[in-house]
């Protein structure tokens, strides 16, 4: 028995998220699928973080155990066979390999860095269509990261999760929030980009942040009522979620 | 009569090019679609770049002529109002302003900048579907981009033009090709850009420069090799022609 890590890049619109759900297409459920098609086993893949519905990954992380008999396999080949049955789905494995039985991909990782990109812009978006939030009114970006910074540390974000999240506390840590701003094309488009770093999030939790930011950046919240919103720890303090468009799992540290 | 100019972005994948033509999708079509919603005129709209089936474009250039009577019209409003009539279609006005009626999109261009994506990975593509050319060999960039040196400057491109090229000369100048690499993702994927400048271009010209110098990358031909398909003057000579999904029209200066 060999205990695989494989790493997974998703363009997540046309999924019910990360999670297998009955009668809706998962990601999970596919990799699965996909494993089957290489094995003929039922082998239950464990991710490390459940991504929601419509949300990307660059470097989603899991792990599972197979059974491959004496033959040899190694990660690359692993790699090969998984994405010629996953094909030709938006679902690709860009990693594989061999780990200790104990390495567990979500107990084991101890740092997620989650990126959300707004095109901040007067018109439709097209090539960045489902891949970006797209917020029209100009945004003080300098207003965002210092009510930011208030965020940033340990603390009580009942306010900034879901109504339906599972977690039992809602005390996490941010490690680092840091906003990027990037001129695009030639007529005065900007992309923003919010880092988020955090050992592990509540459902929602990074939404529901990029919501209440984008609120202050235009005006309607400034630094004090994020830091009232904090303190509220009720989820009805909280500005708007954003969606999941423009949310992307980008590494994860073990 | 007042001619105004337009900057537009659009993702090329499901249209047969910017050109229209029966009984197909083209983005000059859809434009003057938009226009005729708008004020119930049939109008021309002149583009600077005939881009290709599936080639995107973050800032192609059109002008057209419109008689908008006594009203007032400004450039933001005319750009709100035609997106509002190509939604939810991937192509976005992102720009309009008022020009003297002797600015012509293509005739008045002194230079335009195209950029060629490339993803150089072993696995497929999900986020950048239809936006990159995923080729999976380990490229030799340092080798394309000498190799590259040799296509700048004046000279007859007869060997990079599509068969069906309808310009009278073939001689054209390329003012700059540059080679530009980032690490992607984790893992270990590379993005490959390729930045070529020049006034105009013949039919498939950037895309049969491509897909020759990754032949260069993937050792197929050395530099000796493209100073000669150059000199040979003949279409047979080139490499492949890259795929489309990759090219992007980025700037055009006037």
């Amino acid at each position: 028995m060999t205990r695989w890590k494989i790493t997974i890049e998703y363009e997540g619109t046309n999924y019910s998220g990360w999670q297998r759900q009955d009668n809706v297409p998962s990601i999970q459920e596919e990799i699965q699928k996909a494993i089957y098609k290489f094995c003929q086993q039922k082998i239950l893949v464990t991710g490390a973080s459940r991504t929601d519905s419509g949300v990307h990954a660059y470097a989603q992380v899991a792990h599972f155990d197979l059974d491959y008999g004496d033959r040899p396999l190694n990660g690359f080949d692993l790699m090969k066979a998984l994405n010629a049955h996953l094909r030709p789905q938006p679902i690709s494995i860009i990693h594989a390999k061999e780990v200790d039985e104990d390495f567990h991909a979500r107990f084991s990782a101890h740092e997620k860095l989650y990126t959300y990109r707004i095109i901040n812009r007067n018109s439709f978006l097209t090539l960045e269509q489902k891949r970006a939030w797209l917020v029209m009114n100009d945004l003080d970006v300098e207003a965002m990261k210092e009510a930011s910074s208030i965020l940033v540390g340990e603390h009580d974000f009942n306010s900034f999760r879901a109504a339906e999240c599972q977690a039992k506390s809602s005390i996490r840590s941010i490690d680092d929030i840091r906003l990027e701003v990037n001129n695009i094309g030639t007529v005065g488009g900007r992309e923003i980009l919010m880092h988020v770093e955090g050992q592990a999030f509540l459902h929602h939790m990074v939404r529901n942040i990029m919501g209440t930011l984008v609120m202050v950046g235009q005006g309607k919240l400034n630094k004090q009522d994020v830091a009232d919103i904090l303190d509220a720890k009720d989820r009805a303090a909280a500005g708007v979620t954003a969606p999941p468009d423009g949310l992307y799992l980008v590494k994860i540290d073990y």
